[in-house]
């Protein structure tokens, strides 16, 4: 699946600068909808959408800030995206006593609708190309320092500026490697409501061990309803569903927001990539799972609380282990090494491209170099816990709300602060006993990575050992209960520094080395590379013009493709799956482990037709937070509903390959088959279907 | 599938001698029933099977001389095997009225029962080691060539005295590279009938894409009816049939005869075959493939004829394609490389070892060398003619049967003679359209590859170009008559000296460029690596003990395994499919191409319990030749057929890779539901059924 590694709470890539290159196969490319590959549409497919069509579909997607995609479609607010979008809210509504990861959910009446606790959902209203505004800004400046606190000054004003006169939600978006900045202006919801969610069984058949695999047999769905107030949104912009689904062969577009890709990183960025940051998460990841495991072990409440954050880290495990083995692969290394080499050979013939953007790469060399010798600290200062994030983030936002908007750490700047106020003041239970087990694990493997006598460490264990910690913490702490953080955030400075919580005491002694970090990071890595990143960028425009894509930022996209299958394990992997598959599966493993079926599909197997399509696949080519976007046809309807990509995929985050790259989506003739079939659901089913 | 290559009338390795190393994995191995892994088995699995066990499953198996196994499955002479072993008798007994292949088979009553053309099965009798007696033969040689020359006689005499002493057919076998001989005795029949086929698209459903794939789903069985002395063979040596099938991770057994394994080959001898045998071969039935594709495509009827030849070749292309892979593997070659290096090692460290054996090594690198420089004749000298086939084996069969036995050409020995005649008679039909298509076709790729005036090409050209050649030929000649070919070898080498038949013309100016082939290659690559053989194998036996079996031979064979799943494109593949795959995969690709079912199938659906095994996997070491090869369990009953193994298999050419080689079969409860729900064959399903 696809799902953001945004969800985790962190970003993949702390820069991600580099080389831009032309497409090398016709349905490669994330495309902002202001740069659409209008061409080859019209020389491959004969197809030319209308800015209306273009409008109209990207004022029906929606972008979920738990990491995900989706779509409208009805006109009354019904938002189409993944069950393991909606998991984590499930997770946060569910009780020892009502398991809706497990059981499901369906609010047949308005009344039954569940708050999300802290979903918020954006809609892209405009896009505005502020590269001049920023370039404007920089004037002056003489060291790459001094560069990025003009730029982040400067970023921030459009945004706070923005916010002011439209009230929207205002990003500034950096494309290119900074070849361009755009302003990105969002409509934002945040009563979102869930009206339907299947067993988690039936949405995730097959678990961890099919995760990314096809063929597929997935129902990975689930509905919300977005209320504006007080109200269902009523909505002009939403997609027609078409109950027929995607045929084989069909030109389809993915919308959605791919989280982050790194195919335009240098061989320098790559490296430290290959050799330090991917491995180094991947061993505290599996270090994770391990410890959550073991708290699993001890009941089924135990299990029930752990399970989201297994399920996520999984993911990101096969995640980053298919994109590790694609930067160990000799094929993709060469591939990548030729484009840069052709790249910088181009910029270096011509003397004054050679003066202005010649330095780059080695400069970005050099800041990985430095990079590379703290990378374990970005893995290994952290103990994993939700409550010390908070409390990290109370301590830091009463501070930095008092500073100039312009020299604010990123995340605090005054346009963002409603957003961060949404999730700091959540309701969304946060469970003790699992946070003493984060916290104790977490610390284990910190002590044996970076060494009792690290000064982080040493502050966090201050003489005890990592389980005496965790308890000391959790039990003294009220950073769990959101009126507690509210007070706290209300008192300001004064109130931080004179509060005796141990967790608000113990992110006031992190905060120093935190900001040490951060500020190390930006002067010796991050400063350098955005100024390298951005004559890179501009050298690019310079030698190929602007026929190509950005890198993923996590905001709106359109990808094109066909429904095709594609060759696997000697044979051809179909375009579809059907029903039969899904019992085939199931049956094949005796309904054991990941591949037993929640009783209403064992028991319903009958209701079914079991021909329909279930899971289908296109040359799409999206990435991890795409999941949820859904697959729409030449008439913008929507056809299928994007889940996951295909463990060929992985290696996506540096290459698409065209022959075996696939996204893998929910066919619209599936659940339709189930809504009506086994979830008695003819109210949705009427407003799906209602013309 | 796991077709021996014997099938395609050529055998993969010209040499196959090299050193033998204990199995790395606790289920690699295809054991002599003499020398079994008795304390494994106990320790692993607590058993251990009696002689009577043991005699009774030796005796219950058959190998079929169309490539491939069988065993009896009731007290009449009913003969399990895979429907693609029995593929080239349903050819041979199908018109272009009557397809047996595309529509299947099955005789309700005994009369309707349709005997095999030239079909032959042998049952194992009793296996002798002749060692001592070779090597007594070979005292007094002093050059590899009289060493040859001696040992050829003391098999010939061995197995002709065999033959006369007991009326059984006798084949000396050459196991461990030359280590051991062992005269083998088979029971022979010849009358063998056709019972029952399903159609094609049942048995290989998925065609060759699906072909060495799992999951997988085919009904690959056929049976036929062993008759003696013109009544059903009366037999208590059967398996008896459990119709529940193997179970999940049950101990399983696997008899059968795998065709041929290079595991004990030396790096010089892979290394010719990854160079220069494996790649020609690929390019020659590459490009016979193409030239019957485009005579399929004539018609309905040319398609019918040429079917059974395209499949056999795109079996072995896929099959060598793999080997070919495995070839190229890195780390097979760096396991293959260790392996030579520490055995050699052990050779050298002591002195008197390293004067007997130690030069082998370099002896067959050096015959192998001279055989790369030959090594394209093997696949350009020919013409893929069944009727020039024939014609040479009569030129040749005059000539050498006057000689004593000892000093005939291989295959032309007075205890080979018998089941040579039965082939050469054989009254299966032989298209003179295919075969036009056939000789013009590799005739342009001889020219190619030899140029046009290399000595063999010449004869065949004789000035004109392919396409005439091929008309010439077949339409002048009469070696399609089996009455005529019977004449000429009655008449002997007068009548053949004097036939004006334009194949037998051809066959005589063809037959000194063969034996020159022949001897050159006995005297400067087989004796040379006979000998070597020879030594590293008694080398082998003294440094490692016999806890090792030989490589394939075409001989039975045991092996033992499990039932299992296996780790497979980033997931679990199950230990077994069910029917809901098969109709998953027909609906999934819209019962297009390969993915078609018969209408008895497709109809017949709702009769079927789909969940009933399908097809299963287990960790049993195989080959091809291994189809039709019964899967035991330990009660000796018969649990399913072995028709293939699994593409990650392909490399067990050479090595064994436990943890995802697999053996795949026909589960013994799916072969039961479809004679019962489809087929309407109580009398077959009784006589399986019966105590």
């Amino acid at each position: 699946m696809t799902l953001s590694h945004k969800a985790l709470g962190f970003t993949l890539a702390l820069v991600s600068l580099g080389a831009i290159c032309p497409p090398a196969d016709a349905e490669e490319g994330m495309w902002t909808f202001d740069n659409l590959p209008l061409k080859l549409l019209r020389q491959k497919y004969g197809f030319t959408p209308t800015q209306a069509w273009l409008d109209h579909l990207r004022l029906s997607c929606v972008r979920l800030n738990d990491g995900g995609s989706g779509s409208f479609v009805s006109a009354h607010g019904l938002l189409l995206t993944n069950h393991h979008v909606a998991r984590g809210q499930l997770q946060k509504n569910s009780t020892k006593e009502q398991d809706y990861i497990r059981d499901g959910f369906y609010a047949a009446r308005p009344e039954a609708e569940m708050k999300s606790p802290d979903l918020e959902v954006n809609v892209l209203q405009s896009m505005e190309n502020v590269t001049p505004h920023v370039a404007a800004a920089l004037q002056g400046a003489k060291t790459p320092e001094e560069e990025f606190a003009k730029r982040r000054a400067a970023i921030a004003d459009i945004e706070r500026e923005s916010l002011r006169k439209t009230g929207l939600r205002s990003d500034v978006v950096t494309l290119y490697q900074g070849g361009e900045y755009w302003l990105y202006r969002y409509r934002k919801y945040t009563d979102v409501r869930l009206v339907f969610a299947p067993e988690e069984q039936a949405a995730f058949f097959g678990g961890d061990p099919d995760n990314f695999t096809y063929p597929r047999h997935d129902i990975d769905m689930a509905l919300f309803r977005v209320y504006d107030n007080g109200k269902p949104l009523d909505t002009r912009d939403y997609l027609r569903w078409n109950a027929q689904g995607a045929k084989d062969e069909e030109l389809v577009f993915v919308a959605g927001h791919p989280g982050s890709t790194s195919r335009m990183d240098t061989l320098a960025q790559l490296e430290v990539e290959r050799d330090f940051t991917t491995p180094g998460l991947l061993k505290m990841l599996r270090h994770r799972i391990a410890t959550l495991r073991r708290y699993s072990a001890l009941g089924a409440e135990q299990a029930r609380e752990a399970g989201s954050d297994i399920f996520g880290m999984e993911n990101s495990v096969k995640a980053l282990d298919g994109r590790l083995k694609g930067l160990l692969d000799k094929d993709v290394w060469d591939t990548k090494r030729k484009q840069e080499e052709a790249f910088r050979a181009l910029v270096m013939a011509n003397p004054q491209s050679k003066a202005a953007y010649g330095g780059a790469w080695d400069q970005i060399a050099q800041a990985e170099k430095k990079a590379a010798t703290r990378s374990k600290e970005r893995w290994f200062h952290s103990t994993g816990s939700d409550l010390l994030g908070l409390a990290n983030n109370i301590v830091q936002y009463v501070a930095e709300v008092k500073k100039p908007d312009a020299q604010r750490l990123p995340g605090f700047h005054e346009a963002q602060l409603e957003s961060l106020r949404y999730e700091m003041f959540s309701p969304a239970p946060i469970y003790p006993g699992l946070e003493i087990a984060k916290i104790a694990g977490q610390l284990e493997q910190d002590i044996a990575e970076m060494g009792p006598n690290d000064p982080y460490i040493k502050i966090l264990l201050d003489g005890r050992g990592p389980n005496e910690v965790a308890q000391a913490l959790i039990k003294g702490t009220k950073v769990g209960d959101p009126e507690f953080r509210k007070q706290l955030v209300e008192g300001g400075e004064a109130a931080v520094a004179a509060s005796g919580d141990p967790m608000i005491a113990l992110a006031r002694k992190l905060d120093p080395l935190r900001r040490e970090f951060t500020k190390w990071m930006e002067d010796n890595v991050q400063s350098v590379e955005q100024r390298a990143g951005e004559q890179i960028g501009k050298a690019r425009f310079a030698a190929y013009g602007k026929d190509a894509y950005p890198d993923a930022t996590f905001t709106l996209r359109l990808s094109y493709g066909q429904v095709k299958g594609y060759p696997m394990n000697g044979t051809q992997a179909p375009s579809k799956t059907t029903f039969y598959g899904l019992y085939d599966r199931a049956q094949s493993f005796d309904f054991r482990g990941p591949w037993y079926l929640p009783s209403r599909y064992k028991e319903g197997k009958d209701k079914l037709d079991l021909s329909t399509p279930l899971d289908f696949v296109t040359t799409n080519d999206i990435i991890g937070g795409n999941s949820g976007s859904p697959v729409v046809n030449r008439a913008g309807e929507i056809v299928g509903l994007v889940f996951d990509g295909n463990i060929e995929s992985l290696v996506g985050d540096f290459v698409y390959e065209g022959e075996t790259n696939r996204t893998v989506a929910v066919h619209t003739a599936a659940m339709t088959e189930v809504l009506r079939k086994l979830y008695n659901a003819p109210a949705l089913l009427k407003e799906l279907l209602e013309p």
